[in-house]
């Protein structure tokens, strides 16, 4: 490799015309319908896989950024929609972390439960709280392996201040994945 | 955000002028060597976190990717020296994957242990060998946090096909993140 690429990360260009910057969402259930939309769009778009994600601060609702898995059109294993979001978010902060002292709390809703790289990716990104819908055993039902996820995992970041809550809008969540398979989307690492 | 950022993430520059792209290296010891010179230069450099990898081909030993932790500069959480390292070698190949059926199977060394993330990401990243000098234990001793890695996450891994090992030039992985609080680098996270 005489000479390393610049890797480029940006949305899909349908991104910017399905979501509402502006919006400030109090309840969760919408802001896991905005991860809904995207994993959906997503699959919609065949842009990626279905997993769709988004960052709120916690108490103004304001969103800060969103995700979408962009895993096999950037040929980027990392690039799952959880990352994206956390990426995009900082970025757009300025900042290396979302949990900087004296700043605004933050929190991460997905489509679907988080994967071991993700579930470790929230300590580091500063949030303290994850939502998501799909579960684990739902994704594993439409093939997708999550990785070592253990009930311990998720004790320890609770150690470390952050709280969770899964299965929300389940059913939504699950259609997605359901979406993505009728229409033949490829399971890549199943 | 009205105008959401793209991502630009490449070495910095001075990895050029370290990295030996035409190596051909057999022996582990010689490849994590690769990973601690990288991290040894991040810290002299001031370039990033006290941590470098490198993603060499098993059987023929060819350089394939490098990594530093760049978290800091970058602002961006997500860029331990591993999956700098994993997005490099992906970007490379031009495939989402390192473990393509029929291809060659790829190895990632080390400067530390992986955290969680990382761990997470080399099932996606398709490796399926890790080896790293510094342990969990030494980088806890120094400040950083591993996040939830349990003795069961390496047994849910090698069940997936990979193999590990740890502690390797174990004094040589110490020695970088002493460097690294000898100079007064900030522990993110810590």
């Amino acid at each position: 490799m005489p000479d390393p690429p610049q890797l480029r990360i940006s949305y899909p260009a349908w991104v910017h015309e399905h979501v509402d910057w502006s919006a400030r969402l109090a309840g969760e259930d919408e802001r896991v319908r905005v991860a809904l939309a995207l994993a959906r769009q997503n699959v919609v778009q065949a842009s990626g896989g279905p997993f769709g994600a988004a960052i709120f601060e916690q108490e103004s609702g304001r969103l800060l950024a969103v995700g979408v898995n962009l895993v096999v059109p950037l040929n980027n294993s990392v690039l799952h929609a959880e990352i994206v979001a956390f990426m995009m978010a900082e970025a757009s902060l300025g900042s290396w972390t979302l949990g900087a002292p004296g700043g605004a709390q933050h929190a991460l809703y997905s489509s679907c439960e988080p994967c071991a790289m993700c579930l470790g990716a929230t300590l580091w990104a500063g949030v303290t709280r994850v939502v998501w819908s799909a579960t684990r055993e739902e994704a594993r039902l439409f093939g997708f392996d999550e990785g070592p996820v253990f009930p311990q995992s998720y004790d320890y970041l609770r150690r470390r201040g952050l709280s969770f809550e899964g299965g929300v809008l389940r059913s939504e969540g699950r259609a997605v994945l359901q979406l993505y398979r009728d229409r033949g989307g490829i399971i890549y690492n199943g």
